[in-house]
């Protein structure tokens, strides 16, 4: 490969973990416990989808600067009035809401990572505060050398700044720094600072009934399944 | 252990890597190669007075925030001045300036810190800028959950800042951080900011041939010989 890559960043939901699976997984042992009966996947997705709007207030200065674990609150707080659930304790939302730390890998994504570092820097790039990625890398045994991401650049992807900060910090010019995720804007975000790119497939990130078109493959430098292919194409 | 500790946070220069014999090493391999003939500890030491001073302009804000690996630069070239040494090139000082990349951990390191890691979150928190820390730990194995630092927190120790923005981070209260360090005032410092304190004996840290007090045991939580005896007071 001719790229002479140095460090590789990665997004995190939906690229490493399957989020959907877990809150639902979550959400349902701990209010399925309590008796409450819903479409958890549908309660997971109802809570993601409050995730952008609730950065895009931090990047546009509508409010001050705020870790992913506040704006997961808020927007569950907001959910489950949504859901009139209202018999959970301040310990039982807290435990809930850090649901986000307790989230499983994709299947390719431990042994891929442990090839992918041998030969580069691998770096989690996420919205992710760094207490919810430690735990989470913790727990499934994602082995980071590094974890960068909103919190340590104070600036939400796809805010410029937070490739750009990335980098810097990395010590790795963006030419030799590759960007990689299951979603075009990120890559696209990562691309216009200079980084080079892998779009990741990942059929299942919405659930199994979502039809998804896969952007033109010619965009990226990379196009594949999951992290073992790009260790295989990275030629580790 | 009643200590109930969730978070590690280690100090790097002297506590987890022997600067003086990898500065030495490296400074005999490239300026010995060019007919330099020095004392490479002595050079060590120098370059390491440096150290303190050239932060501590950054602390009071006499000049504007700057990253380890600048301020360490602006050191060299103040060094080899001194020892008028003008033979090399801007390459080959970015090269001799990154041995503090290229530093060997204490033999104890990697294996206690691996056994601590297993209970416990391992966090750097060093005055070392992120790409110095990462560099430094791929080469030598040191297996981190995260790294954080006078970089992420903008704060060289001993500010108080340093100590609340690594705990903040992790989400983990000051009461349940341990910090640990082979030098007493990181370990004043963090105990001020509410931290648990372990002292490391690192009797080799400024040479064979430097005599020094150890600090009165009972001022520290734990004061172990290396990681290994840390890992087994820990139960790890």
């Amino acid at each position: 490969m001719s790229l002479d890559l140095r460090a590789l960043t990665f997004d995190v939901f939906g690229t490493v973990v399957d989020w959907r699976t877990g809150i639902a997984r979550e959400a349902e042992a701990i209010l399925g416990a309590r008796g409450h009966a819903l479409d958890w996947g549908a309660f997971a997705d109802r809570w993601r989808s409050l995730y952008q709007p609730a950065m895009e207030r931090v990047r546009t200065g509508e409010r001050p600067w705020a870790i992913l674990d506040v704006l997961h609150r808020e927007n569950l707080l907001h959910l489950l009035e949504e859901k009139a659930i209202g018999d959970l304790s301040a310990d039982e939302i807290d435990h809930l809401n850090r649901a986000w730390h307790r989230l499983d890998p994709w299947p390719d994504v431990v042994d891929g990572l442990t090839r992918l570092k041998r030969r580069h820097i691998v770096a989690a790039l996420s919205n992710g505060n760094v207490a919810l990625l430690v735990h989470m890398s913790k727990r499934a045994g994602i082995p980071w050398d590094v974890i960068l991401g909103a919190e340590v650049a104070r600036a939400y992807k796809p805010a410029p700044e937070a490739y750009d900060r990335a980098a810097a910090m990395l010590g790795v010019e963006p030419g030799r720094c590759l960007m990689v995720a299951a979603h075009p804007g990120d890559l696209a975000a990562a691309a216009a600072r200079g980084f080079r790119t892998a779009y990741v497939r990942r059929p299942l990130e919405y659930g199994p009934d979502k039809d998804r078109a896969w952007p033109e493959v010619k965009s990226w430098d990379f196009s594949v399944a999951g992290f073992d292919e790009l260790a295989e194409r990275l030629g580790c």
